[in-house]
Formats: C-alpha cells, sequence, structure tokens
C-alpha cells in the first residue's frame, strides 16, 4: 500500500512522503528535515526553498543539514530517494484494464493535488541535476513494480507472452503526464481511463509484442 | 514547411525558430531580440539568462527590451509565440502510420538536438508564467494543425469518423516527451515509430472514437 497521502496529496509514480519507520536519533533527523522539505516546497516552491529555512522549520542546525544534504538539490533528491523506500505496490484489480485505470487515477490525482508537491518535484528535476537522478531513480523503481501488472495479465492469458512491459506502461500512462505537467491542461476526469483503455486495446492488437528471440 | 532548422535544432511541435519575414525596424529588432534569446538560452540556460546580456548580443538598448518585452519571462513567451507564426504543417505521407511517424521523428530530433532550445523551453515553462501560457498557446496551435492528419485518415477511411483527434495526437506523441523530457532517458531511435504504430492499432481498435451525438 501506498504511505499515508495526508501530507503529500497522494503516493503512486512519484510520491514524495519519506517512509515512516522507526528509527534512532539519525533517522528522525532525517524525517523531520525531508518533512520540511515538502512543506517548504508547497508553501513556497523551488525557488522560495532554501537549506536555511528547512533547518529552521525542521528544528535542526543549519550545519547539520549542510554537512548531510550539502544543497537544496540534495535535500530534493534525499525526497525522491525515500519517496522509493516504501512498500508501493501497483493496483490489483483482476484485470489488466482495471489495473491501469487504476494506476493512472492514482497519478491523476498525484498530479492534481493540493499542495502540488509532485509537480514542484518533477518541475525542480529540471534545475537540479541531483534531483533530475533522484527522480528518474524513482520513476524506473515505480516502473520496474508495475511491471507485476504486465506480467499477471500475460499470466491471465490477457497479453501475448514477451510483451514489452515498459513500453505499455509508458504508453498507458504518459498521456496523464503529458496533459497534466507538460501541457498544464486543467484536470481531465475521464483521462485515466480513456488512457489505460487506449493501452489495453493497443497491448491486445499486439502493439507491445517483441519478436521472438 | 517547418521554418529552417539550422539555429534552432528543429521545428515540428515545439519550434522556436522566429519567422524570418521581411518587415520595418521593429520587426527587425524583434528578430534581433529573439535570436539573441535562443543563443543565450542555448549558451547559458534559463538561470544564466538576462534581459541584459539579451539587449547586448541583439545590439539593441536594454531601455528597449525592458519597455517592449518586460522580463525574461516576457523574452521567452515571444520567443514561443513567434515560433506559432510560421507555416508549418504536419506531414503528408498518405497513410495515417506514415504520418504520426513522421510527426513523432520531428518532435524526437527537436527534443534531442544540441544545443538543447526546445528542451530548455519547456523547461523554462516551469519557471516563468508568460513562459508556460506561450508553451500552451503553441502546443494548442501545434495540435490544432495536427488534426489534419486525422482528418486526413477519416477521409481515407483508415479511422472510423468522430475520431477524437486530439486524443489519438496526444496518445500517439506523449510517449516521446515523456521518455525524453520528463524521464530525461537517453535518446531511443525506436520510439518515434514504436508511438505511431500503438497509436494507430489503438485507432483502429476504436479507443478514440466518440459516441454518435
Amino acid at each position: 500500500m501506498p504511505p499515508p497521502a495526508e501530507q503529500t496529496g497522494s503516493p503512486a509514480m512519484t510520491s514524495p512522503a519519506p517512509r515512516r519507520r522507526p528509527g534512532g536519533r539519525t533517522a528522525r533527523t532525517r524525517r523531520q528535515v525531508l518533512d520540511a522539505v515538502l512543506a517548504e516546497l508547497a508553501e513556497h516552491g523551488y525557488d522560495g526553498l532554501t537549506a536555511e529555512a528547512v533547518a529552521t522549520r525542521a528544528g535542526v542546525h543549519r550545519a547539520t543539514v549542510y554537512r548531510r544534504w550539502g544543497d537544496v538539490g540534495g535535500l530534493l533528491a534525499d525526497v525522491l530517494d525515500a519517496a522509493g523506500d516504501d512498500d508501493w505496490q501497483p493496483p490489483d484489480t483482476g484485470s489488466l484494464h482495471g489495473d491501469l485505470a487504476a494506476l493512472n487515477r492514482e497519478i491523476h490525482d498525484s498530479l492534481v493535488a493540493e499542495p502540488p508537491v509532485v509537480a514542484a518535484l518533477i518541475a525542480a528535476s529540471f534545475r537540479s541535476e541531483k534531483a533530475e537522478l533522484a527522480q528518474r531513480r524513482l520513476w524506473e523503481d515505480r516502473y520496474r513494480r508495475c511491471e507485476a501488472i504486465v506480467s499477471r495479465a500475460v499470466e491471465r492469458a490477457e497479453l501475448p507472452p514477451r510483451t514489452n512491459a515498459r513500453r505499455l506502461l509508458v504508453a498507458a500512462t504518459a498521456p496523464l503526464y503529458h496533459h497534466l505537467v507538460l501541457l498544464h491542461a486543467p484536470p481531465d476526469p475521464e483521462l485515466p481511463d480513456q488512457a489505460a483503455r487506449t493501452a489495453v486495446l493497443a497491448a491486445t492488437a499486439g502493439a507491445f509484442a517483441e519478436p521472438p528471440p
């Protein structure tokens, strides 16, 4: 299950919620600092995000933040890395279409959530190379977990064996990011289901079938 | 036909080449300034882009730049508006798949071009509301022109009438932007054709058919 969404909007493919695990003082400090990054990002956006403000909000020494995270890019990267350190699993509804539609609804909700933390993290990945690399790691991890959706569909004989799971998952999810993140278009409540249905129709027609080895 | 690509990498959906039209002194100044914006953006990225440097490179008074464009956001917005003021038309190859694959190759080339002007403009749309609105206007214009691809396919009976052109075009093109812009993944030379083929298979299966009115 995704981590609690009350603070960050929502989890799904881009969950920024640091894992709430028990731990020692170091883990507690990390949690406080990453929570503070999210709160500052939500309030002020990337341009207003400073290591000083994060330290103040987290109640830790500024020197600790600089020593451990370096700069704003390092803080954002750790937020993204922490987001991947959870036990999120993709939806398992019993059908390919159901799984992809549920996944897309999670993505949709995370992208339109207020405050727009996920959108802000994606935007930050254009500003900081550390954040960009961490965003890529997180997406890589999420797409890898989502391959279960495709392998279950193959097992149910909904899809041909040797279906390229990654291409299918990108085809199913890309229209949401395109619409909401790049086109900055208003939310379209039909899009999650529509994009899922499109991917299923294409997949069923063999769009993602790999040639035999 | 798209505008000359020698300076900006490539045209397609996000062409940043200001139109080379004859004109008076005002048009000439605009052209010099917008060329300077592109050159500065290519060299220094958004963070290094200043109205002062643009004025110096363009050989115009700083006061002229401030009076006419206001700030960096205004300059970028005008670059994007000028990019839409051309006679670009989508490819017309005789088949839906051919048109979408050729369109996707244009998009792919524009996104991997060096210097990465198109990618920088997309990134800038996360920084400046003026640039964001202009980027939306440009995309809106490009998608509207591309609807000809779909209407020609309907005329050829490749697609059912009442196919939702916009959804089809977003499905065909979104994986490229997702892969190259958001996932920051290395170029995939098969993706333009693959994404086109996926959209055609889905469209042929009725994925974008609207219910009768």
